[in-house]
């Protein structure tokens, strides 16, 4: 065992704390990471408040990890140590079934392990609970690492993670480009970088936001068009407009006024989850072949190809370092809409 | 102007009369059909009940049209005197918008001219609006009219041209196939022709009934499985289990529950249309990219496919046929589920 600094929580409503935990020796296909930066996500405030219940204390948030590798295991070939690496929000999975197998282990059908509050073996990490990236050091099965190619910062790549790569991978599998009329609903630390993916990838993107105070930005992002969803005529001018539609508001949505944007054959994906069920019009679905879906964070491999994506497109999400002391004040500004676009704690300061 | 014998209802609660009506003189491109069978669907009731609001009265319900080329408009290339031909849910489309250019004229983004209760010009249908197939003769432009190849009875092909194609389209679009778990729910008029296509283009086809009481007439039209959805343990069973799923009954289904038979990526159907809204769990859809659609019959081009596709395997519909004169009763029958599979109306009694 090898102990690491963290900042944990130990209540639902607690505040965070500098703590010190436990890591695992190495085990033949194990990484060691010096972490560098490691982003916060809405997901880890959910989760340190207990928000989406079962919360196991005390609880180290944390799945946007960059850094690098400071040792290795007997076994490693994939990393060396000095490597710049990032871990995002998932650290493990069966390997076996057929998504596994199929390179799509976000979608486990025995369940992968989270970063954090995932039920682990005791001799995997000492509590039998996985604890995240806001700590100084990490311990990861190589095959859930990925590189961060040169150009790409670690506070920059942090984000990408779980932020980056949630947006990604639906706008790979429903195949935004050239020709297709992308919406991304929200603007904040998920749909701003949807934007700025979506318009690299030569679609023509949209934001929908609740009002035009963020236009500028998201013009700059790439955003072609900015609509105020605050407006009833942005629903009028829009219909059957859109062929994908990527939901990143955890608010409940007036859905079918959404849905009716889509035009024949489009999707519309969930992202942002609210916690009450979704009220559709099936007529909505049916007249033009319209899809209501969804989708969760993506592969290794799309990761490490979103990485890649975004070094050599030059781009990554805005961020706002701050110190670990300061993380219950992100949080509550998280909670507010106050980040522009998403905070990033310096691990140095763990 | 021609005159045709037909059964037309005159309100919500009224019962069908024969009549006389008119059908236009040919244009160009006109064909003039001798019908011979007119299917009846469950959409004809909802219409001339008033159910879905809207109906214009005296209405000719009837969108299953099977019969034979009587006289053709001196520009027609399609079609001459003789064939044997069918006409579905459209007898026109703009012609010009995205989705007709592509061949899918299902989804008109100026709206197709239905086959009955369409509005149109009075000089093609005196009224201003179309009466549909319970009808001695219709008169359809060509491009709206398909060919019965040899080999399918004109009375097994009038319901295949909605029930049929209405299932044909969504197996074909969501890659129904050899590999593939296909679920169809609901083994009525439209459920049993799905079991026959799914399995002729090689699917595993499950049905989902709410008793096993047609389970044998499941298994031969070429279903692997058949559960009941008034087990629980159904449920438990199947769980991740299917690629597709056709929903085909229009009552208020637990919708949550059918689509946690979906496995990772699956899509979910709704092509029997409730009333009421759905209540969908927004994590169902995204914990396995899973996708609620809809789907609305079918292009003129791929009910052609249809039509061959079942000539060449042989497949078509279980059919009673009736007279003129019984379908009141068969439209009660037809509401009480007392129908196996499909009433199709004999012209020559009209």
């Amino acid at each position: 065992m090898s102990t690491a600094a963290a900042y944990a929580v130990n209540s639902a409503d607690g505040r965070f704390e500098k703590t010190t935990i436990q890591r695992r020796d190495l085990l033949p296909h194990d990484v060691l990471i010096d972490i560098r930066y490691s982003g916060i996500c809405h997901s880890d405030i959910h989760t340190a408040r207990n928000e989406w219940h079962g919360t196991r204390y005390p609880c180290v948030p944390g799945h946007e990890i960059a850094g690098i590798v400071a040792e290795v295991g007997s076994a490693v070939t994939r990393h060396k140590v000095g490597d710049r690496v990032g871990v995002g929000v998932m650290v493990d999975s069966c390997g076996r079934c057929e998504f596994c197998l199929a390179g799509e282990e976000q979608y486990c059908a025995n369940g992968n392990t989270m970063t954090y509050n995932g039920a682990v073996p005791e001799e995997l990490q000492a509590g039998g609970y996985t604890l995240g990236g806001y700590s100084s050091q990490v311990v990861v099965t190589e095959n859930f690492v990925v590189s961060i190619p040169e150009g790409l910062g670690l506070d920059q790549a942090a984000p990408l993670l779980c932020a980056g790569i949630t947006l990604y991978s639906p706008l790979r599998y429903w195949n935004a480009g050239p020709g297709k009329r992308v919406a991304v609903v929200g603007m904040g630390g998920l749909g701003h970088v949807g934007v700025k993916l979506a318009a690299a990838m030569g679609a023509e993107v949209t934001v929908l936001s609740q009002s035009l105070s963020k236009q500028e930005d998201g013009r700059r992002f790439g955003a072609r068009h900015y609509y105020a969803t605050s407006e009833r005529q942005t629903f009028k001018d829009l219909r059957n407009h859109f062929d994908l539609i990527l939901n990143t508001v955890a608010a409940d949505l007036p859905i079918n006024n959404y849905m009716r944007l889509l035009k024949t054959n489009g999707t519309l994906v969930m992202l942002g989850l609210p916690d009450s069920a979704l009220t559709v019009q099936p007529f909505t679905l049916s007249n033009n072949r319209r899809s209501l879906s969804g989708s969760t964070i993506g592969s290794v491999a799309e990761t490490q190809e979103m990485l890649n994506f975004c070094a050599e497109h030059g781009i990554g999400p805005e961020i706002e370092t701050i110190t670990a002391d300061r993380i219950d004040e992100a949080y509550d500004r998280v909670v507010a809409s106050d980040v522009r676009y998403r905070f990033v704690i310096d691990a140095v300061t763990f």
